[in-house]
């Protein structure tokens, strides 16, 4: 029996609890995973910021944390933390990402907002079919590839933009300073999947936005300060920009009190885009707690001193 | 110069003014389009159901009426009509489909009604990846097949279901009496896409509606007679069916008064998933007037005796 404990927060254990105990027995592990055992007998601990769990001391003979998000900076500088520590790689997040790409894509091209909206009226409408609706995906990394890909295979002609230039099938590739206003001038619906850089921040701005066709439609899942709010909030007031959702801010939680909260064109969701997700998160776990035991190298084990 | 009467609703030429230009305009035609042509003057007429138009005696010259819509019903028996009608068989009227059928499925699978209403608050929320989340479609006609395909490649698991066998790459199918339940058994969502026959009316009732999963979320762009409507209403009251977007009914419009209107659980979009499309409609009347301009055969031109 290996004693697995839960210091990721109990609300998550809801949605850990299944896929964890089914990667578990896929991979042979008879574990008791739990929240709640005694310190000096648990083997591996499955961990996530907002846990309460600071001081590792006790847990004298785990032999591993395994991290539940990519990032480990609230807890790699830890120093009661002795034992391998792994972040997690997540195949799922880029699944996840492209389902929200994908169905907010669409929602802005069906306008599920009207259908929503104007119950109790009859008005039929015709959007226009996707191959008439250009999308821009900015960034071409790995998440922006696999958004403009599946973009592209629901129909519509999609154009990507990247600092060097990229080659993706089936996407009109556009590079460097003097790419972005062709990459812009399209797009009535903007996906933004760029990292955070100083040469990205606030790319999105009064000038880039008047590029964009009148009445376009910009999705953010991917980093808060890619766009200057105070730009983005004006050009929703002229209509140059007819509507936006947002997963990413400056400040995260978005404050209460935020302009875009209550803005009838903004669409927020918390941050959800690309969160780990259980079914596949749960698969590396199992298989980090499977090398484990076999002695093997554990999977994404962080470098203390890089500190990723 | 080939004059063209848009007899099909001075709303829709809006949306049909410029994708039949451009289509004119591919096949070489030199075309006067407009509404209110001089009847004798008239080469072709372009025509929807809810056109003025009623006295086709006065067209002594035109060479067909080219219907914008699938069915006929409303102008095949019109005594009047001595030259040939066509039918619009739209390639677009599938792709469309395919687009209403992919983007309610992502807004309940990633839950954006949810995104929507809440506003103001903060609470992360992770809906499973599409992989985890079974579809099951009723119907495997054009149509059906061809939604099936496309949410399989969005990463659900598909099942079908059709009266007799059939074989669709990547979805697991199941035909007859017998294999319904098992077909509705896992559907987290349903997307009904059958046709309007004797068999099929009321096929989702208070026995059927039981055999699916709690909670399951339902899309009817097929037909309205397919649904029990009373049987649906008690079901999304217990909650055993948690939403429903329903773009067809019995009676069309949808009677003011009538439950699903107000009902918070049912969205009702006004009979668009499968509308005719200008764009691709568009192809298939210039297509039409180049034939009849060669003196070849139409297209789709309708058996007055059959009736369609």
């Amino acid at each position: 029996m290996i004693n697995v404990e839960f210091a990721a927060g109990a609300h998550r254990l809801e949605n850990y609890a299944k896929p964890l105990q089914r990667a578990f027995d896929q991979a042979g592990l008879d574990v008791d995973l739990r929240i709640g055992h005694r310190p000096q007998d648990v083997d591996y601990i499955i961990y996530a910021p907002g846990s309460d769990l600071q001081d590792f001391t006790p847990y004298s003979r785990a032999k591993a944390v395994l991290n539940l998000w990519a990032g480990v900076e609230r807890i790699v500088g830890n120093e009661t933390l002795t034992m391998p520590l792994c972040r997690m790689v997540d195949p799922g997040l880029t699944t996840a990402m492209v389902e929200w790409v994908c169905g907010h894509s669409l929602r802005y091209h069906l306008d599920i907002d009207r259908c929503l909206a104007t119950q109790n009226r009859w008005e039929p409408f015709l959007p226009p079919l996707a191959c008439e609706r250009p999308v821009t995906v900015l960034g071409l990394g790995e998440l922006g590839q696999a958004c403009a890909t599946a973009l592209s295979a629901l129909g519509f002609p999609v154009s990507g933009w990247s600092r060097s230039p990229r080659d993706v099938a089936g996407v009109t590739c556009h590079s460097g300073a003097e790419g972005l206003k062709d990459a812009l001038s399209r797009a009535q619906i903007l996906v933004l999947l760029l990292p955070d850089t100083p040469a990205t921040q606030n790319l999105l701005n009064v000038e880039t936005l008047s590029w964009l066709p009148h009445g376009a439609r910009i999705l953010n899942p991917g980093r808060g300060p890619l766009i200057d709010d105070d730009a983005l909030l004006t050009a929703l007031d002229t209509g140059q920009i007819a509507q936006a959702t947002l997963d990413v801010f400056r400040v995260e939680p978005l404050p209460l009190g935020h302009p875009y909260w209550t803005h009838p064109k903004v669409t927020v969701t918390p941050h959800i885009a690309a969160e780990t997700r259980p079914l596949t998160a749960s698969q590396v776990v199992a298989e980090n707690i499977r090398r484990g035991e076999d002695g093997a190298e554990f999977l994404y084990q962080v470098d203390r001193s890089a500190g990723y």
